[in-house]
């Protein structure tokens, strides 16, 4: 079985494969790179929303039904704010509020953004090892039909109704790869890079912007596969068909597979999309059939051990 | 009856009294100067401890076992924030961190404290005028037997137990007074000032540490009454009585008229002090008995038309 795991996600999707990855590599064999493209400051708060995601599922605390937040959420906070100003479009839970301003008191006093995460996985008796893509600032910006908008503004306040004409990484030149990161991508015991179900415009492209990193995936020992997020020509959750679509690609695991080409081994489709398998082998990449759509912990489980032998048999 | 109406005080017992004055004098015609001094920068929020007070008891909202905060708070961010860290020794509740937040928010934006509890007011239906000692930034510092501790530090976390040597409000060279309170203490209109039964070293004297506040009060023609906070020789509430001890003043009534006696024309004591009028008297300070324990709302008006009275009678 595989050892020195390098997993890149971003937020729900991606979360639960990470999960199953937990359940079947041990802490020191998994590094798991968190986008924090979409971080930004809200009523002063500097809010990760992907690391959080992958935090909660991985402490087993995260919401199944929204997708996001912690489970039993109580939200005196919002309703209180909601008397005052019109603040409350990104909910923010009474729990989940404490996370926030840990983080931001920490930041505030010159911890890096790593450094923070790994005193909060402790705390929620994570084992596994969560590290943002950096501790430097880059920022996902959404060229729509409606301006140039900071990502929490199309995604959240407007609910990913423009139109994406291209995306943008503020800060993209200057962001290096969190060290732990760089050092994975970059060591001879890597044994596989997994991309987890995530957006690949929205999730996974922030972490590609960074230094260095698309370059070493090229040059990686290494297999690189990815879980495709399409199925049946949709996203499970989250707008990355309409924006393949608005991009000028059709919304098919073909077009992902051709969006990572110059870096990927293998790609996981889901065992309905069989049929585009053939048109992916055309590009060099390697298919795997399989059900990537995560309903239960089990199939968190069942789709990390069929990602880790996928990668072990490139 | 009274109009222009001045009102100086702390927080738990000068809202009550402030609370009962709202009862009897229209909201055009008395203002409302709350201390700062309390204020505090913690988990990166501004939090105006006694304004909250004040404002939560106007509003009808304020917690009456506790003493501060909301009716029917729950603690959900508090229980959260315990499991990442030892920073819950200043308590928040859910719907209270909403002010917070939103202050801190709203000072970010270069908003000034006045302004902002101005809108608070608004959000919580509150008619009368509530302002902030001052915009500008006093803070109270306690010397200690223990060394100089900001003042929640004392306050709070440690529970007002080290002895108290003296009191500094670190900015008194630079801070001025709030510019309606400036005003209507230096205005011709105005008809009396009431000191609440607040804590005159903690809650009182910060205010009269703002430039011009004391002299204006020494010069002003409309009386200056104040309600003492000490009843049967201690405080009903805080450490009042025990600070008058540490700095060598005997805790009684004829200390508080002591030490206002420079701009004090009356004063409200407990009926049950009645025997310290005698001695009250003689420093040139007029005193009413009156029941000065307010336990229910009733008492707070009563006790609200005896200052009116008293100082209309002087």
């Amino acid at each position: 079985m595989n050892k020195s795991i390098l997993s890149l996600c971003g937020g729900v999707g991606g979360a639960k494969l990470a999960h199953g990855l937990c359940k079947n590599v041990r802490p020191e064999d998994l590094l798991i790179v968190v986008n924090t493209g979409d971080d930004f400051r809200h009523l002063g708060l500097h809010i990760s929303p992907d690391l959080d995601t992958v935090m909660y599922t991985l402490a087993e605390v995260a919401d199944p039904e929204r997708g996001w937040g912690i489970a039993g959420e109580t939200w005196d906070f919002m309703e209180a704010l909601a008397g005052f100003a019109d603040l409350d479009w990104f909910r923010l839970g009474d729990k989940d509020l404490a996370t926030h301003l840990y983080r931001t008191r920490m930041l505030g006093q010159g911890q890096g953004l790593g450094q923070i995460t790994r005193a909060l996985c402790r705390s929620f008796g994570i084992e596994h090892r969560i590290v943002p893509m950096s501790d430097d600032p880059l920022r996902t910006r959404i060229v729509t039909d409606r301006g140039t908008l900071p990502f929490q503004d199309y995604f959240v306040r407007q609910g990913c109704r423009p139109g994406v004409q291209a995306i943008e990484f503020d800060g993209a030149g200057q962001a290096r790869a969190h060290p732990d990161f760089a050092a994975l991508l970059n060591s001879s015991e890597l044994d596989a890079v997994i991309l987890c179900p995530s957006n690949p415009f929205l999730s996974i492209d922030p972490l590609l912007s960074l230094e260095d990193v698309r370059s070493s995936l090229q040059s990686v020992n290494a297999p690189v596969i990815a879980v495709s997020p399409i199925v049946g020509g949709k996203a499970l959750k989250g707008p990355a068909a309409k924006i393949m679509e608005e991009l000028g690609m059709a919304a098919g695991n073909l077009s992902i597979a051709g969006y990572y080409r110059d870096f990927l081994d293998g790609l996981i489709i889901d065992a309905g999309d069989e049929h585009e398998a053939q048109a992916i082998g055309e590009l060099g990449i390697k298919v795997k059939a399989a059900n990537t759509v995560m309903r239960s912990v089990q199939d968190r489980i069942d789709l990390a051990e069929t990602c880790l032998e996928f990668a072990a048999s490139l």
